[in-house]
Formats: structure tokens, sequence, C-alpha cells
């Protein structure tokens, strides 16, 4: 982790419940020069189902092609993730350092290698050494089990604050925990703005639906986000079930407790997703844009991520300015359906143009006000249908050029 | 225009060849409060026919939307371009003050009002004062005639410098010019990054083939640049054919000449696009973007843009880092098909990757002594097939935040 707490971090990391079947061990496999550790080892007990979704890059990483591969198996019995060298872009020689992880992993628990997931994070171009990966596998397989927040340390790369979250939820007659964890989104040469997010909880799901709620759920936060529009090579998220509740294992959305259990997800993943965003490189805001009256939910969206990613509204914001060309410029240039002159535009509750033209009587003290402040709400009424959407970045400013530019390799 | 000339700027404006037909007034309409002239008014002789290509931003302004009506009939006789209000947003009353300065225009002509075409860029969402329009065109009117440089400067707005370039092709038996004007992509709150274009021929052309011209041009030279993805309510090129050359008109491309004539566009066009980019806001380095070994031309445009329009590459390039994995991330993220185990990088002429894997041997110093240069070279070859495009962009730099959020309003 860097040094600069983002403004906008919550204050500390929050107290996660234990999960039962979920044991966290962190080590040193001094991927780079560092003095910390960066190789967490989570072990989960046999009958862990899995689910998980990963970056749509196809430029991506051998840990994102073998994970997409391991989840259609619905089993996982750990998880290592790595920090400081992302393997991508390494070819064979990458390849296989990730699958001497999964044998070694799974020779100590006496599991399929398959059972065995890999994330890495870091530099990209550079194999991840076989050398130092063992070894640092090694000491975590019997390393003392760790804290939520040292997981979440351990993760990290260039993050300003360990990230994590937790929801329960009524299962049949029992209580059931979800926990997660992730990190991004900073990123400093030449490492990438990978994200990567585990949630743990300790209820009994098949597969399918396991993979089916995560999906959702990853719809509406971790797909909700945006800090500069660039997707790395490595995202993913994973989602582990140990089962160790004791619940009815629920197998369909309709079983008693299901929809309960999915807004735990729901909420641990936007959390998470939004505590990102709060980590946004060289952000100074929290942005959210909000879009409604698009022709479906999908148009909506894609509006709103052109808004969320639009350089000119992030420096805009970033200058407290109330520049609202810049989020009709926005709209008109997604590809989506709109109507210049039913398009309605608001900075928090303050309307500054409606019906295709500013409002009558507009005051900006209120809306400069409001801009003033860390939390800053975008809204675009196209008034066409009832298609609605919300999304998540930050502003753009000098910190992020800093963070990118301002070095010499 | 702002005072701090682009470092990648041409020394001087070019010397412009005067256009038969084609004559050039500007006046003070004195949209803003500054000591400079902001109306430009280009009369043509009868008989000149027009092309253009348009924003597709749908909250277009009422001049792109009137302007694509009026090129369907084929005949120009006159060009109003105002500097310093963009009138997008605006309304009905924005449309008003477009008709009235039609009106106005084809009144002294004696021609159609759909004859005369007009143009807005600066600030949005504040109708353009009708009486200062009124004042503004009757100065205009009657002015003396004036430069192309002159010109060319009055249709800035916060660019750094006036845009200028000619070229001239045989056509049977005559020599005919071509010449062209362009502002953007400076921009200042609350201003928005609006491109104008308006080039000039001798040459007698049909409107449909000077469309066919001029559309085709486009797809090269000002649809294959960006400087920060954001696209304006306004952008607009226009093409005037004044017809008085004396050659035989051209109504095919099979016509004798009109390839010549075609390659003159072409080569003007691509001048006053790539203008455009060394004024980039903040820009400290011109880059251009080859990608070849793709499916298609255009799977490989779409992917030149992607990597052209990543923030992440962008700062890398300020950084003058030869940050490679970023460029692999954005040909990934591009959604056209590319197979990472086939692609290659390079910068200048120096690979730093190929077959998905860094260079054996690789030598960082050549590729860091091109990236100290004021021109970039990045190109990606996706091994996959014939398809190839080039685009051109600037860095990223602490001077576009600067520009964009450093002020408050």
């Amino acid at each position: 982790m860097t040094s600069t707490r983002s403004p906008l971090a919550p204050e500390t990391f929050p107290a996660l419940p234990d999960i039962a079947g979920v044991t966290r061990r962190v080590a040193r496999a001094q991927y780079k020069n560092w003095d910390r550790c960066d190789l967490t080892y989570v072990e989960l007990a046999p009958g862990t189902t899995v689910a998980g979704v990963f970056t749509r890059n196809v430029c991506c990483s051998s840990e994102v092609e073998l994970g997409r591969e391991q989840v259609k198996g619905g089993v996982g019995r750990a998880l290592i993730v790595n920090a400081g060298n992302s393997n991508a872009f390494t070819g064979y020689r990458g390849r296989e350092a990730v699958e001497q992880i999964m044998a070694q992993v799974a020779d100590h628990l006496g599991c399929a290698q398959s059972e065995v997931f890999v994330s890495s994070t870091g530099v990209i171009g550079v194999p991840l050494p076989k050398d130092k990966a063992r070894d640092g596998v090694a000491a975590a397989l019997t390393a003392q089990p760790c804290s939520w927040e040292a997981a979440a340390e351990t993760i990290c790369t260039t993050d300003t604050f360990a990230k994590g979250s937790a929801a329960s939820a009524i299962v049949g007659d029992r209580t059931v925990q979800v926990a997660g964890i992730v990190k991004g989104s900073g990123m400093i040469a030449p490492d990438m703005a990978t994200m990567l997010g585990y949630i743990f909880t300790d209820a009994a799901v098949a597969p399918a639906l396991l993979q089916e709620m995560l999906s959702e759920a990853t719809g509406g936060s971790f797909n909700s986000i945006t800090v500069d529009s660039d997707t790395s090579t490595s995202d993913t998220v994973l989602l582990f079930a140990t089962g160790r509740a004791g619940n009815v294992p629920l197998t369909t959305r309709d079983d008693p407790g299901a929809d309960a259990l999915y807004a735990a997800i729901r909420a641990v993943s936007l959390d998470l997703a939004q505590q990102v965003v709060r980590d946004g490189e060289g952000a100074s805001k929290f942005i959210e844009i909000q879009v409604s009256g698009a022709v479906s939910d999908h148009s909506a969206k894609r509006v709103a991520l052109a808004i969320a990613n639009s350089p000119l509204v992030k420096t805009a914001i970033a200058g407290e300015d109330a520049n609202w060309g810049r989020v009709v410029m926005a709209v008109g240039k997604a590809g989506e359906p709109a109507d210049r002159d039913k398009l309605a535009i608001r900075f928090g509750d303050h309307w500054v143009a409606k019906d295709g033209l500013p409002v009558d009587g507009y005051d900006e003290a209120p809306v400069a006000a409001h801009l003033k402040g860390l939390e800053i709400r975008v809204g675009a009424d196209l008034g066409l249908g009832e298609g609605h959407a919300t999304v998540w970045t930050c502003d753009l400013t000098h910190g992020y050029i800093s963070i990118n530019a301002d070095y010499r390799s």
C-alpha cells in the first residue's frame, strides 16, 4: 500500500465476522524488493462451492484463463493471491508458474489442482518467479492464521487503504455471514489497475445458484464502477460458499432465504466496489451518476458509463464547476437513443436543465455548494422510457497524472 | 486564441493560395467580452457546390441539424462562423438566431436561405444573442476581404495557433487548388472541444461526388484523430467547390483528374486533422498509432482508437515510459478479435513484445530514446489478418487537467 490515504477512504477497516470454513494466512514471497507480506493463502473447508467473474479483456493472464475453466467445476479448496507481479503477457512461462502453485497447494491439502484458485497483480510482462512463489507458498501453508485486515492488506499493491465489507442474512433457521475483501484500483509504473475481489459465505449454496447470484450482483456493483475506462488483463471476483452454517443447501432462487442471501452478497459487492472507486487514482470526489428515462436499463447504463468515463465531465467535477454542457455532450455521444429536447440534467437535487434548455431562473449557488462536497451526484433524465441505471466513478485530477505519468522508467 | 503556443505547432501559418470564387471577411460581433474578431464570413461564387460531415452526437446544435439538411441541396453561397458561443442546447431560441443569420445573409446575396451555412463554437446553453449576431453579420458583409490567416484566427476559440493547409491537383488541362482552415481542440471553461473545418477548392465538382470525396477523406483524417475521446455537439467539416478553375465538371470517380483532386482533398484533410491533435489540450507529444494484422480495417481502427483513447497509454507516453503492458491492455479491451499469443508491440521501429512475450534480449535504451522525442509512434500487430489502420492522438498531461479543472466557475 502507498502511504497517503485517499481523502474518500472510510475511517477504519470494518469489523468482519469469522466465516466458518475460511482460514486466512499470509507470507512473504518477496516478489518485489519490499518489506511486507505479498502472498495470501485462504484455505476453504471441504465441500466449498465457488463462482467467479473475470475480465473480458482478451489479453488476459493465465490466472484468468485457468480460473474461468476452474469455476466450471464448482468446487474450491484454496485461494492464492500474489501481489507485485501480475504474471500477465508472460506466455507459457507464466502459465507454468501458476500450475506449480496449484500443484503445491493441492499436494498439501490432498485436493485436485483445479480446486486451487490463483490470482496475481502487479508488474506485467515478467513471468512470476517460480522459486519465490515456491518458497512463499511453503511459508504461507504453515503460517499462523491471520485477520481479515491482514489478508486485505496483503492483496493490495498501490491501494491507499485496505478494503473489506460484511453482511448477514437469515436462511431457513440459520444466520449466515458474508464477508469480502477487494484490492484496486491504485496503480503505478509499470503496474496496472487490476481489481481483485474475494467474497466468502458460510451458507451452503449449489455452484450454479452461486454463479447466478455473483453474476447478477456484479452487474450492479463491480461492473458499474469506472475509474479511467481502462480494463485490466487480470480483473477477477470470486465467491466461495463453505456450507458450514448448516442451512439446507440452496439450489434455486425460490428456496427460502435465497433472496436474503443474495441481498447480502449484493450489499457486500456494492460496498467493495464503491471502496475501489474511493481509492481511485488521484480521486478527490466520489461521484454517483444516475440515469433515468432511458429506453431500457441497458441503454441507461451505457449512457451513465459515457458520462462517468468522460474526461471533460470528470475534470469539471474536479474543478467544482457546474458544467452541465459536458454532461449533455456525454449523453449525446453514448450512441444510445436520446432526444436533446427532452433531456434534463441535475447536480445533487438541483435541476440545471430541462427539456433541452437551461431551467428558468437557474440559481447556481446551491449547485456550487453541492459540488464543493466530497460526494457528488449527477442525474440525467432522458425522458424517453423507464430504463434507469446508477454507476459510480471518481474525478480526474492532477493526482491521476502524477501517479501515471510523473516518473521515468 | 490563447497565448502559449503548443510545443507541437508548426513554426508559421502556411502560405495558402487564393481560391477563385472564395472571399473571406471578418468582423467583431463581441459574443464575448474580448478584443478580437469573432465572426467570419466567407462568400462563395454562384454555382458553388457543397458537401458536409457532422458530429454524430445526438445532442447536436441547431447549426448542425440545419447544416445536415442544407448539404442535401448541394449548393452553398455563404458561410458564417461564430466564435465564443456554441449556441448548443439552447432550444428554439438558438434555432431562431441561426435562422436570422441565414435570412440576413441570403437577403444580402439574393440567394436562398438554405445556401447559407452557419457554425458556432464556444459556451453552450446560452442562446446566440440575436442583436450581436445581426450587427456582427452586417459588419462582416461589408468588410474588406481578408487573408486566410485572419479567417483561420477568427474561427479559433482557445486554440493556441491558427491552422491552415493547401494542396493542388491537375484536373484535365487545369490546375485546381484546395485550401482549408480548421479550429480545435482547445477548450476552456465552460466551452467544449468543438472542431470546425472548412475546405475550399476552385474545381468544378458535382455535389454527390464532392460528398463522396469528403466522407471518404474524413474517415482517414478527421475521424481518425482523438484528443480525449469526447465528441462535441457541434463538430462540422464543410467542403465547398466554386468551379471557377474552369475544368470540365467532375461527376464520377472515373472522370480524369478525380483521383488527383481526391488526393489533394485527402492531404489537406489529414494535415488539418493532425494540426488539431498538435493543439490538443496540454499536449506535449504527437502520437501516431499504427495497428496491423487485424481481421479487417474496421477492426484495426477500433483497436487503434482503444489505444489512442486509453488514459493509461497516454499518461505513460507523457511520462516517456515504455509501458507496453498498457498497450496490451488497451488492445485486449477494444472488444475486437485479438490473440494474446500472436500480439506484437513496438515503439518507433523497436519491437518490445512479440508472440505474446517480451522480445528476447529486449534493449530499452533505443525505445527510451524514441520516447524522449516530440513525435511518438506506437505499433501493434495482431497477427490475425490484413486489416490495418492509423490514428493520431496526443499525450495526457497535467496541462489537460489544468485547462479543464483548474478553475472555479
